[in-house]
């Protein structure tokens, strides 16, 4: 029975993986914690295939990979403070450096024959009009975009110097229920949510002219799994739906799902200083794997529009 | 009086600085030494101005940057421990970010309208058969190289976001009188000016095909100097011969420039397993500012020689 390793994973993205993995048939899924036993995977997963554990503790990740052996290891860990204070930025940057060298060096150390999947981001590109590819230059424009370069380029780094089996992949956003706030799509649709049942008067906003790439987080997640068990040792694949959404089509979107008018405000202070104005994905390469998106934006939006409801 | 700080001040290449800053007339020079006072800068500037300092202690940082109060900053500071082992890895990985996470947030809080110089290095790009320029892909083959890859983009993010004045500069491979051994001239000059004394037998060399570029250090410290006084704000510039050099042309250069014949036998555990074949600077940008080179290779590999020759 193939043993699988999930890295971060009580996070958004992980749930649905979780989920994902349990359709496909797996039964053996080890999740690592920290700071946060998971409220909705313990429901899916035995608890002691819950493992509280900080990556950046060297020993104790040996001790981990050395109990459970995987023979698969989705790595969604990260720390993902956006901010530039200097504070901030260390923290961010340290932790993820730390947390990949100890991971990757564990890994060859134990299990060097294991198959890590790297989940990396698409937030380590240049904005530019085309779409991106895999071979688009880089421009990370935050320390936790430049800490998660340096996470991906030590993946290359290691696989190519210890011939360890490394897949990296480079999503672009993704959306879905469970989503914690501070993300665009949660803030709205719990915003609208509120709305609703007459908590607040109304919506503030930021910037709504990017241009972003929006997935469903159950579409990303079966792409991590394809890649997990079909990419090609050693190469990196973008992933997202390869469409460019205007960030004002997203509200409307909401705004049309919503049970009540919405009143919009404009708020100049949620602009942030570095906003990519354009940012969507070339995912030819993971389509020619097989990789298609098969839920729509709509849908989507529905989805998480509910879970806020239901959760307020 | 301008108040001029080299970080790093006791290296290679800053001493060469050094020697060029006095040449063109300053006098008000700082520089910082960490865990060595500089042998060779302590004859060329007052003790009191060589201030020993682990630039990734951010109090002390703070505190001299308050002290000393520089106009210019000519950041060469770095740990170039290169290696593949976890542990060396980490350090100089974590060094590297510290350090420069330390200096320009100082830098910010201190002397926010100061020019940084930041001395980046072309191992931060991927070999290709073209010359390399400003926009070519990045590509860092080692934990060494991914941090200096770092330190520059997180220079890019700090003149974006606080209008840092930062020029950074990228040199390819630049030689000279006082380079340490582990590099691949001063090695051989070393060896030679050795076997010439009877004192060693042989000389053993690693790879001989690959192709690199070359400078005289004299000529890449005048492109820094050109560069803190002319770079445009923001901007990063290549900086090399342009010309590449398979590296057994040094080879034979430096046999013909010694005294007697010189045996070679080949090592293949010199050949480390990531050897870059061809690294060439396209300096079209920094030509653009005036830059040229005024020192040919033979008459380098000449002062490296008698440099070993007289350190023997």
């Amino acid at each position: 029975m193939k043993k699988i390793l999930i890295t971060g994973g009580t996070g958004f993205a992980a749930s649905h993986l979780v989920e994902a993995l349990i359709e496909h048939g797996e039964t053996e899924i080890h999740l690592t914690a920290y700071k946060d036993r998971g409220s909705y995977v313990k429901n899916l997963i035995k608890s002691d295939h819950i493992h509280e554990l900080n990556l950046t503790d060297f020993q104790a990740t040996q001790e981990l990979l050395e109990q459970i052996k995987p023979d698969q290891i989705y790595h969604l860990a990260s720390i993902a403070t956006v901010g530039n204070s200097f504070e901030k930025a260390q923290f961010v940057m340290e932790m993820n450096l730390n947390l990949q060298l100890s991971l990757l060096e564990a890994m060859a150390q134990i299990v060097p024959n294991a198959r890590l999947l790297h989940v990396s981001t698409a937030l380590i590109y240049q904005a530019s009009t085309d779409k991106i590819n895999e071979s688009s230059a880089f421009g990370p424009d935050n320390p936790y975009a430049l800490s998660k370069l340096t996470q991906d380029l030590l993946c290359e780094n290691y696989s190519k110097n210890y011939q360890l089996d490394i897949v990296r992949v480079r999503p672009f956003n993704h959306i879905g229920e469970r989503q914690t706030l501070g993300f665009v799509v949660a803030d709205w649709a719990c915003g609208i949510a509120k709305i609703e049942k007459g908590l607040e008067k109304e919506l503030s906003v930021g910037n709504l002219e990017s241009i972003r790439d929006f997935s469903d987080v159950k579409d990303i997640v079966q792409g991590y799994i394809l890649l997990m068990n079909q990419g090609k040792s050693g190469e990196v694949y973008n992933l997202g739906s390869g469409k460019g959404i205007k960030i004002k089509e997203i509200l409307d979107q909401l705004i049309k799902q919503a049970n009540c008018p919405i009143p919009v405000v404009s708020d100049q202070s949620k602009i942030r200083p570095v906003d990519l104005p354009y940012l969507v994905c070339d995912n030819e390469k993971i389509k020619q794997l097989g990789w298609q998106q098969h839920h729509q934006l709509a849908e989507t939006l529905g989805r998480v529009l509910e879970y806020w409801r239901e959760s307020l």
